[in-house]
């Protein structure tokens, strides 16, 4: 029991988690076209969430709405901000500077959200030394040596799905917390380390296999 | 009742539909390895799944598995990837050629998934009539005359998310029948429309939250 990931107790659940950057992109929304407070209700139904939902996850974050007049809209644009931690700056590397790794590698878009690639590692010696959008490429051999001079605790998985579990290890061992996997491949943690999964190709296929349904 | 989209009812459930390319990519690795037969046991294992819902959810694709060999690899993933769509090509066109959306157009991976992006659409006339990695950038305007000269079913939508609703609904207008959404917003579309979020934030929200709580 002591060796399963479910065993660490979060303070907010994850779906709930999920689901604040959803009132958050509309509230950002809501504020751009003037307005100064929002309801629960008025959130549930932009979002097709349960109003009681709504105010049952945003009362994880540590704010409460007024009666009549909902939540204030400015301040719970910055709760909600600080909370998903996108107003810091978590420095990340990449792994796999293929054509996904790349093409992440130029989505500055991530820095607005509190993700700072600084370096992308590859075994390519095509690519080693190169740059991509002003990021440096370096050989993955050189991975632990810079983790002892300039530590990061987030790694970009974009290797190929055969090295993943591979490559997570070798990372994991030089002190990286968290894993962001883009590979289709699941990638096994210690319990002690995050992973989050972003399959692109899962979607894909639902995507095809709904359309082909229709 | 009938309004909800949960009226559909598909042959597969989602969360099996979206476990398979996890199958996939690790039956490809084991055919690089050079093995001919996998056990649903064995897939089970490596990932994480009990071996009765990885031969359930295989039994969706119309295959069975042999008393003691197990399935064949080698046909296994004929019958996967042309379950999941990945064996054809499906075409796509992108709205919103900003930071992410030009990554995407970047990103020549999804080709081999199936997903061929033909075209790409803004209202940026710095970015009109240029082109990201062999892909045109036209006016959004000009969207609805290509939809009657050369019809595509998907979109994907990159665009700010106070826009996303707003774009999405002029392209189902024009005959779009799945939305891969990768704005935080989420977009409402008719029943018989597929909608795919993939909320690259959300999962970064989850990211951060956990890592600090560890």
């Amino acid at each position: 029991m002591a060796e399963s990931p479910e065993e660490i107790k979060f303070n907010i659940p994850e779906p709930a988690l999920r689901r604040l950057p959803w009132y958050l992109a509309y509230i950002k929304m809501l504020q751009k076209n003037g307005e100064e407070f929002v309801s629960s209700t008025q959130i549930a139904k932009k979002i097709n969430v349960d109003a009681s939902q709504v105010a049952k996850d945003l009362s994880f974050v540590a704010i409460s709405g007024k009666t009549r007049v909902g939540y204030e809209v400015k301040s719970l644009i910055e709760v909600l901000e600080s909370f998903l931690g996108f107003n810091l700056t978590h420095k990340a590397v990449l792994f796999g500077v293929g054509s996904l790794g790349a093409a992440l590698l130029q989505d500055s878009g991530l820095n607005q959200y509190g993700l700072k690639i600084s370096a992308g590692y590859d075994v390519n010696k095509d690519i080693i030394g190169k740059e991509v959008n002003g990021i440096p490429v370096y050989d993955i051999k050189d991975f632990a040596a810079h983790q002892k001079s300039n530590p990061v605790q987030i790694a970009v998985m974009t290797v190929p799905a055969e090295k993943a579990q591979e490559v997570a290890e070798m990372v994991i061992g030089e002190q990286i917390k968290a894993i962001w996997n883009f590979t289709p491949f699941r990638i096994h943690v210690p319990k002690d380390v995050v992973i989050q999964n972003t399959s692109l190709y899962a979607h894909l296929a639902v995507m095809f296999n709904r359309l082909n349904e229709l």
